[in-house]
């Protein structure tokens, strides 16, 4: 339980209205009542807003006179709810110490601040620092290390040789440090190239669950700092990951490609191997980015959707576009031909 | 082993032939032969069943004359299949009672007809009714409960407060109730947004291996009864997916997303995220949904597959299809221009 | 530790310089020095072997005279390095026996010069032969087998009645075996058809993390020989793949599809169901293959990577495709008409 005071001192805004009010839930415009704060991010939500029943809203300057109760007015009221969502977070604290029926390595190092729960496999040398959470039948392969305040949920898993920086998440069914899908072929069939590198993951890094982050072929997967990661994401052999870029669910991004800082890419999309992605680039959904982006922007592919009918006209239509091209250009010319043949007839 | 009789009294089929025969496999027609129950379920099989040598096969009205030993009529053969599958299914009967090396949390309740497997942990006030199977290494979250009669396979992680109702089915590697791909952007980065909701599923739904549906941001992510999701679907925070609904392998729902009763989605396809699907819409592979559908129908994007140098040359021409557009319609105002001017030029 | 003579012994290569040399490392060209062997793969790289300080290079017998230290000739660079990675390899030798707190169910037969690590879980009637490796918390179904030598990392699951052929690796999160996704429509929504078949994999095949394999609805999955599966690939119930067919990450077989030999499918594409694809086949990423493919060949579907408000103009048109096609053949037949009453008029 929280009040008005304590939320605005940490958000640093300021309340109009009642500073003692008790706060014990988060809750959207629509079903916020008493005891709740809410959030108002758009002028779009401003009808929500007047009828909101919260015990304190966060608004701009400019919203604060629709507020029915009390306000906290900040700059930015979307990052301000996101700031105050950790006090209302179902996670317990971490409680210390090692499941009992935990494994973990003679060689390992592990943090008596961190929490180590049951069934859960660390290998030799591992070093887990303070702070750190290791959740439930995850296994951490042998010589990684997770920094300070890190926290891998259940079921995750690490190979050898992968390295997170501090307060990371990561969450279940995470596979980091899988080997790459590196062959060469020979007359016998592919012949697997064993795949050496590691993998390196910077500070406040999030990885969704299911997503799968290899380690490299010779040198070290690598991505930067603040990086987020939805679910289901595959990040190939190699791969380089700017800070803060955004990934959502279902993207790959194939083998030794180098992405910027601060790029977003939309869900299903893909970015296929060796490219060159500059920093602040903006891929949307189900897109297939082929050549190296140079310009920062936002860049697209694919074709909407539509009712299947039309669509399987147009689809057909599609496979001789290059034919409907050229048969445009060689009506042009005969357009042209005819024109002055006209206009010459006309006696100019 | 079942006998004809007993089969077809389950489907309340009518005999044509030997009731006493014992039927040991269900198998195809074209494989079928003594001891076997086989289906004929289109008329292009029909072929295949007159050659059949299934001890009985489930038929049509239309089709029985051409079984060579004993037919059960029914009115949808793939339907009867379907329902008579499950008596040659090889799960066990579920051998009530605890793994000793399971950990269950002191205030759970686990239901004395339910079976939990060998290093599944079980958080604390969960609830699993009579008749549930928790796999091994399978780890259940505080707070969650599992209704009568469901199944959790191997490697399952629930996450906190993910509820699920009667008779559903999860496969290995799923994830419920990761958090939500939430971040409000700041000066410093990604701030993140703590998922503060739950997952509530209905009664009768099935989840595939790998597939991973998020907790909601306030409130549930929310799955009807009787919905199937197929392996590495991506369901994200506070998506509604209606009753009945079907998303085959791969396909992604973005957050906040409500899709009606009954559709069906194929795989590797997409939504993008606060839309809303109207019931009965149906969507084909590797479509991108990217708008709201209010009618019912069937639904499609992409273009179709076709040799890489005729794609390679359409491909290019689509990147102008605006400017071809333009010319077609310059080249329209220029014809009727002519053709009126050659009109006049005639004397009329 | 080794000497360039045991490595040119092993690859069959000619040394051009000191045979005695010690190799710790396998490096690329631009990172290498003493200590280290490396290879040039390519033409492109000529400049890099120019300045490569590694102690050996791989090289084509073109290229020799370009190695500044010592020289291994060998037919084919890649493949020569791809062979000699294995020696470099980070993983452990497995250390035969099992670990004390992993369940193996009475019936299993699991060799004793196999791994079986901690809280792995095993079951009735498995077969496991010599030289395998059963990660930590990994879960093998009853009357599964798996072969000489395969490995099986942690957190993988096995359904009951899989087979593993000798020499494969299944990486963390695969799940192999999960029901197909069949249902019949009924009057009450969708009737599960329980899945009986299994799962037949054959020699030397790779499966990445996160990858499924469903099994079959009345008979086999079935992967060939020397298949290769990226990540989170997933393989629905009754499909075939033919030997050394490799598929890349996220890519999706529906079900009953048959694919051919020495097919390569990129990343992010679809095969829809009941399809029959010819050995040899290739598809590039983001591809969607919705017919049957009967001759060899690269395949392509899709459009290209262009900036968004380009593209948004290109979609647009896209959707009255057909109808541009009809106009440019009014167009065409127009222009071909009043051309020849333009001729006409000038008296031929």
């Amino acid at each position: 339980m929280f009040s008005v005071a304590q939320i605005a001192e940490y958000l640093q805004g300021q309340i109009i209205g009642d500073a003692e009010l008790e706060i014990v839930r988060l809750s959207p415009l629509v079903s916020a009542d008493t005891g709740c704060v809410s959030f108002c991010a758009h002028t779009k939500s401003q009808q929500d807003l007047r009828c909101c029943n919260a015990s304190v809203v966060l608004v701009q300057e400019i919203d604060k006179h629709l507020v029915k109760h009390t306000a906290i007015v900040v700059a930015d009221p979307y990052l301000a709810f996101a700031k105050i969502s950790q006090w209302f977070d179902w996670r317990a604290a971490i409680r210390p110490g090692m499941a009992e029926n935990a494994v973990i390595a003679e060689s390992a190092t592990v943090s008596e601040q961190a929490q180590v729960c049951s069934f859960a496999v660390i290998g030799e040398n591992v070093d887990i620092g303070a702070g750190c959470y290791i959740g439930a039948n995850t296994v951490i392969g042998d010589d990684c290390s997770i920094s300070a305040n890190s926290r891998i949920e259940a079921n995750v898993t690490l190979y050898a040789n992968v390295h997170l920086g501090e307060r990371c998440i990561v969450h279940s069914s995470a596979v980091l440090g899988a080997d790459g899908f590196g062959f060469a072929k020979s007359a016998s069939g592919w012949q697997k190239i064993y795949q050496l590198g590691g993998v390196r993951i910077g500070n406040d890094v999030e990885i969704g669950a299911s997503t799968t982050v290899d380690r490299g072929a010779l040198c070290d997967t690598v991505i930067g700092d603040g990086v987020k990661l939805d679910n289901q994401v595959q990040i190939a052999h190699n791969v380089r990951l700017g800070k803060h870029t955004a990934i959502a669910g279902c993207t790959a991004i194939a083998g030794s490609t180098h992405i910027g800082d601060n790029c977003t890419i939309a869900g299903l999309s893909g970015v296929t191997g060796h490219l060159q992605i500059a920093a602040d680039t903006h891929i949307t959904a189900m897109s297939l980015v082929s050549h190296s982006i140079k310009k920062a922007g936002i860049y697209s592919s694919g074709t909407a959707i539509e009712p299947h009918p039309s669509w399987k006209r147009n689809v057909v239509r599609f496979r001789s576009l290059d034919q409907m091209a050229k048969r445009l250009k060689n009506l042009e010319n005969e357009m042209q031909q005819l024109a002055q043949k006209v206009k010459k007839d006309d006696g100019y």
